[in-house]
């Protein structure tokens, strides 16, 4: 099974749950602005979509997009606590703060990625609607550590990737003292720091 | 169970389905503007996010995203067409779509209903992005009735409903052939034409 992946991206969450999962694999480097891969593949011919996380299984097939790689992953290796069954109502809050987390916090980072996004209307209309929707999250973290029940399921993995992009866009986590607290206990996870230190990154 | 819905926006695809499904449903509108449901509900205290569609099952409890509710839907109805069990590969392959046109087209469609981006950028950036979006379905549905296999599965409700809105962008549909031969096969659908004509929307 091979990863395809790019530094820092969001597919830093799949191989955060790989390493939560203990499940071996390979990962081989994406340049998303070429295409190619490290090893000089042309990745569109992989994924035709260009984007990861990409997951390549070792009967050759393709599998795509985040959430649905980290289902895929979750049901294959009976992963019930980061992923309860669908006969428990904790299965569907699951899925719904993976959504959320998809929909409305990644997606509403892309315009903040863009440099052919003026500033000002960064700075006037997309930082703060990205902040409301991370108001929510702090909002729901009040009293709890994660975001489903009260242990590390699949979409806290997407969502401490996402909350690591926020100093990029100049924004200051701490301004959400709950999703600060949800992002420190995130980074002395074990499968956290493998994650951040084979892909050389900082938490922050 | 109550589905709380705005006319014309991405709930339809709910309503779809359970008529797909033939699942009673009972129906009540939301002004998400005023936040306020037609009988006179505080929306926010039903759904904190404010967002259709919203579940309301008889237990009382509260479902929200749309994927989710599609998923939910399917798994106590075993509607194994329309959701295959995760125990098959193309279980994955409808969640693969739904996410994408969830995050893809969904997601790229809204800079082009917020009035606060100037038009020239959304003809500039957001239109042009959201077109390549589209021609990725396009290309794919070329030799193919519908997004998974060749029968109507979950995401073909809600690639309908995202490309109903097309000629609100000024957008023709027909400039992408197969998306418009999957558009009107769909629109003979009779969950597709209940669900319309309930909402007493056009196709187009």
């Amino acid at each position: 099974m091979k990863l395809y992946y790019s530094k820092g991206a969001c597919s830093l969450a799949v191989r955060i749950l790989l390493h939560e999962m203990g499940i071996p694999c390979e990962f081989e480097l994406v340049n998303l602005q070429t295409k190619k891969t490290e090893k000089g593949e042309d990745f569109l011919a992989i994924n035709p979509k260009g984007a990861v996380p990409t997951l390549k299984l070792d009967t050759g097939e393709i599998l795509t997009e985040n959430g649905v790689i980290q289902q895929y992953l979750a049901d294959k290796h009976h992963a019930t606590k980061l992923f309860p069954p669908n006969t428990q109502f904790d299965h569907y809050q699951v899925l719904e703060w993976m959504n959320y987390v998809a929909t409305d916090l990644h997606k509403n980072c892309s315009p903040l990625f863009n440099p052919n996004i003026p500033a000002e209307l960064k700075e006037k209309m997309f930082v703060p609607y990205l902040r409301t929707k991370f108001d929510y999250v702090d909002k729901h973290l009040k009293n709890r550590n994660y975001l489903v029940g009260n242990s590390f399921t699949l979409p806290d993995a997407y969502l401490f990737t996402v909350a690591r992009w926020l100093p990029h866009f100049g924004i200051d986590r701490k301004s959400w003292p709950h999703l600060s607290r949800f992002f420190e206990a995130c980074k002395e996870k074990k499968s956290v720091l493998q994650a951040l230190s084979e892909e050389q990154l900082s938490a922050d």
